[in-house]
């Protein structure tokens, strides 16, 4: 079992590698690509990959390229949250958004370097070398699948279109699903599918992924319900339920929130206990989530 | 050999086929992707791919899919191209840009999607059982090689950054290399590959679509010089020489832009000699892009 300092390290480098400085290939672009997929990040979905991959008897550095993958359509999907067309942020991760320091044009070009850069890493040469025609489709596909307008694109819609207004809570439900968990999920199947795990596993293995997602995103409410709180008492912005936004907070109340991140985080670690010992890193990344204050 | 219409028509169902008309399936994200898709459009690319295929003895069904993912891409760079942070165009195909109609951030994210669907399609079940996952593998690669960062999206970043100033005649031509021809010419190649066709056929098949992709964009720029003169007698707008765009027109003068398409056009035709008769079509696409007057 490796660390997350070992993992971190193992994923940065690989991610650089893809992105390499070269005097004659450096250009805006790739410096745009490279920054924000270089801001200090938990790297939580590439390492949950990995972590699936070596409990489920696979090999790491065969699940390293998808693991990048996986974190440069995250990162793709930030930059593009963040355009001014979007949700118009400065910030991400305490620094300037890409657009700020990149402007509008490299920023959305730069996204689209990135998801066409996860597409590239996973049915590379190189990388088919390593895992074979097979898994390199199969880990392909649940990744396009669960990011596109059956998954995270969808997710992102519904929330636009849900900005303003309050939403039931089966289409806040749908929406976290889709924008979150998806791709938290498809990051553990793929470990799985690298690391050759039967169908029964695989399912064990999304099932695990889908409810730490949402856990992960009903967290993200409770914190920014936290945070509204302490902003309306300065007096400096509008808390979700001000601006009429639906959250599990505003839905449920904050005990009850509390009460189904525990609920899905408990079920998370149920569906990993077939596991055994090979799961600790994976029960512990999830009682770690549901604890998190920032 | 099929003729235009009825490969028009293969492409444009199947295309449907992968958005389909649901009603619980439909929001503005699958809206937006079909409406810039459903433009009235040459289809060249795909059928670019669909005739390789068939001229090289494969089967055009097995080719399909993968015409739709280029067509796809395509679509993508036309919706992001046009948003106001690009080029800022309200028109496209003579109807309003997708962005005019659905708004900047359904079309940022319906260009997302397409760009996404493209790989879906291209390792989906459906389809890798139609070729195998060696074929499926290849042609992959070649189109997202293609797209990225050392292609398509690297010709957007140079023509962004070579907005208002003059380039030197290697950047320019790097530029349209990147930004067109390397799109065509994946279409060509991945015709060849679904056709299994051997490494020398594949070669001229992609020297076919480099130049016959340059020669198309010396023609955009012929053509707009046309337009943008026409324009200065009315007083319109200015012409890419008074805004100070570096063109093949403004760099080597009309007469001899129009010479370097018809080189590169019997360059490409040159390169498909090897196909004797079953290459008559691409031949007439090759002559008729020289000679088209919008």
């Amino acid at each position: 079992m490796l660390k997350n300092d070992e993992y971190l390290n193992l994923i940065n480098e690989k991610l650089n590698e893809y992105l390499p400085k070269k005097a004659e290939y450096e250009n805006n672009l790739i410096k745009a690509m490279r920054y924000t997929l270089n801001l200090p990040g938990k790297r939580l979905r590439p390492i949950l990959a990995l972590e699936f991959c070596r409990a489920l008897g696979g090999k790491i550095e065969e699940c390293l390229p998808f693991a990048c993958a996986i974190e440069m359509i995250h990162n793709y999907s930030l930059i593009h949250d963040d355009l001014p067309c979007m949700d118009d942020d400065d910030l991400r991760r305490g620094k300037p958004t890409n657009h700020k320091v990149f402007g509008e044009a490299i920023a959305l070009l730069a996204g689209d370097g990135l998801l066409n850069l996860a597409f590239e890493v996973m049915v590379s040469k190189e990388t088919v070398a390593l895992v074979g025609e097979k898994r390199a489709i199969l880990a392909s596909r649940v990744l396009s699948n669960a990011c596109g307008k059956d998954g995270m694109i969808l997710g992102q819609v519904i929330d636009l279109e849900s900005e303003n207004k309050s939403i039931s809570m089966g289409l806040l439900k749908k929406m976290h699903i889709n924008k979150t968990a998806k791709l938290i999920s498809a990051a553990c199947e793929i470990g799985g599918i690298i690391a050759g795990a039967n169908e029964e596993q695989l399912l064990k293995t999304k099932e695990y992924g889908l409810d730490l997602g949402l856990a992960f995103q009903i967290m993200d409410d409770i914190l920014d319900a936290d945070q509204n709180e302490k902003n309306i008492n300065i007096n400096k912005n509008l808390s979700d339920k001000e601006n009429g936004k639906s959250t599990y907070v505003t839905m449920l109340g904050l005990e009850e929130s509390k009460e189904l991140v525990n609920d899905l985080t408990n079920n998370a670690i149920e569906s990993i206990v077939f596991l055994k010992d090979e799961g600790e890193k994976l029960k512990k990344i999830a009682k770690k989530l549901s604890n998190r204050v920032i």
